[in-house]
């Protein structure tokens, strides 16, 4: 076992502190990184106020990390030291039931082992990229190309596998009209990614203080949804809409804006119930879906495709102990568009 | 314009009763038809009793038309008298939106002219099939294969389509696996359709109480909802789940009986939003979705694939005067499976 700094909630709610944690030996099959750069996902603020359940603490969150391998296990054949890696939100999974062996292991049966707030195979509490290294199976670490820079890229193994996954599943392409309702963590990636996908984009956030970086990003198209005209004008016009908004909206009113078998996938999860009216759907046989992240496989090809076409995340580096005023602007939707937390400051 | 015996709501929530309705004349692309049987679906009690909003009385329900063309207009090309005919839900749409261009008149951009309770381009109030007679455009009736009985074909203008079309669109084939919920007028159509499309079905059902009926349609399997066991045991094991329960359920827990993937389609239309909790669409990249009847042509095509596969609905034969006794009884859930009224009783 090692100890290493890490910053952490000691309990639920609490203002996260400097700490350490104990990571495990370099397995047969481990890849030991030393974590650069971990992003700030708003799911870890959910995580840490407990707004998706009971938690586990002391939780050291972070589950966008991009870093560099300091060691390699004896069995690693991915993997040597020195070359520029990510780990996203899972660190392992069952790998034998149906949907692990389709590459979908965020899906898995058993529930995957998520990189913090989690029990691993081992039987010990999982603790995330806020820290300064983290011991991973080779199977659950991602290449970085390049020629992406690892601060920009840390936000990619949440935020742009979170929104990459559900455009390529549903096809965001040339000729699809995409919109991106919300311009945030994951909606400056989606937008970016969309455009580079070729799609049409257009994004619907609450005012027009963003239309400029919105238009600057990819899209073709910004629209207040606080417009009623909105609504009207963008009627049936949609292939897709990515939600990236974890607070509830008024559904049927973004069902409208659907053509006919179109879908509505949800990437945020609001903590309670939405209410939703059949009819809207029912009118076009519209869908509402929701995606988390994506395979392992997919989430190199995300970071492949960030490469070839320039998509990185728009970030603000922050300190270590600046992470609990982080939160704060996050919630208050403050930031543009994603802390990212320089880990040797811890 | 011709005066016809009828049976009428006179009054939202009113009893129906014995009056008449005009019929326009016969057009230049209009078929007369001489009405043998029409279905009682539940969607004309919902709009008797303006459960989906204001509606317009008096109301001669009836979307689930069988009969006999007694006169055709000049233009008329696909039909002749004599020729067993049907009616389902639509009896015009603007015919030039990109919906009804793809043969998705029930989209229609425009919103279809309803068999009843809506306004046809004549600007009069169109009346359904609790008549002696209809006037409908030759575009918008169907052809009712000679395999098929009449009193036992009219359902499936409504329940035979409405359950049809999502089985195609979502695939239920060989291989897959199809829940139906509900063993009402829609859903012993659904099992019997999908069974004879080679999925292999399973009714969900309030109670064991229709069991062997179920068995004897086409499932496979059947299970009690009401026992929690249902949704341990089926746990992710969906490809499609097709709700014809118009009440709302625990939706949360029916898409947990979804495999990856798997799509949830709802039939009934509750009268108030319901409640969804995203985090059960998002394990596992669900879908939820709604679907209204289908298009003319493949309202021709299920008629042709039900005359094939010998489906047809099981019914009770009623008079005329005991329609009101019939919505009571289709309310309490007691009909296997349909309510028919034998026109010539008017």
């Amino acid at each position: 076992m090692t100890t290493v700094a890490a910053y952490a909630a000691p309990a639920a709610k609490a203002p996260l502190e400097r700490t350490t944690v104990e990571r495990r030996p370099v397995g047969e099959n481990d890849v030991l990184i030393d974590i650069k750069f971990a992003g700030i996902c708003h799911s870890d603020i959910h995580q840490v106020r407990e707004g998706w359940g009971k938690a586990i603490f002391p939780m050291v969150p972070g589950h966008e990390i991009a870093g560099v391998v300091a060691e390699t296990g004896p069995g690693v054949t991915r993997f040597k030291t020195g070359d520029r890696v990510g780990v996203g939100c899972m660190v392992d999974s069952c790998r034998v039931c149906t949907n692990c062996k389709a590459g979908l292991e965020q899906y898995c049966a058993d529930g995957p082992v998520w990189t913090y707030n989690s029990i691993g195979k081992d039987g010990e509490p999982t603790y995330g990229g806020y820290a300064q290294t983290v011991v991973v199976d080779e199977n659950y670490v991602v290449r970085i190309p390049g020629a992406l820079p690892l601060d920009a890229a840390a936000p990619l193994l949440c935020a742009g596998i979170t929104t990459y996954s559900p455009l390529r599943h549903w096809a965001a392409g040339p000729g699809k009209r995409v919109a991106v309702v919300g311009l945030g963590g994951l909606g400056h990636v989606a937008v970016k990614i969309a455009h580079a996908l070729g799609a049409d984009v257009t994004v619907l956030s609450q005012s027009l203080r963003k239309k400029d970086d919105g238009l600057r990003l990819g899209a073709a198209h910004y629209h207040a949804t606080s417009d009623p005209a909105t609504f009207e004008e963008l009627a049936g016009h949609f292939d897709l809409i990515v939600n990236t908004v974890s607070a509830p909206l008024d559904f049927a009113a973004y069902f409208s804006l659907l053509r006919t078998d179109g879908t509505m996938v949800n990437l945020g999860l609001p903590e309670e119930p939405v209410p939703v009216a059949m009819q809207a759907l029912f009118g076009g046989r519209r869908s509402m879906s929701s995606s988390g992240i994506g395979g392992i496989a997919e989430t190199q090809e995300m970071l492949d495709f960030c490469a070839e076409h320039g998509v990185t995340a728009e970030i603000e580096l922050i300190r270590a102990d600046q992470v609990n005023e982080a939160y704060e602007r996050v919630l208050a939707s403050d930031v543009r568009y994603r802390f990212v937390i320089d880990t040797a400051t811890i």
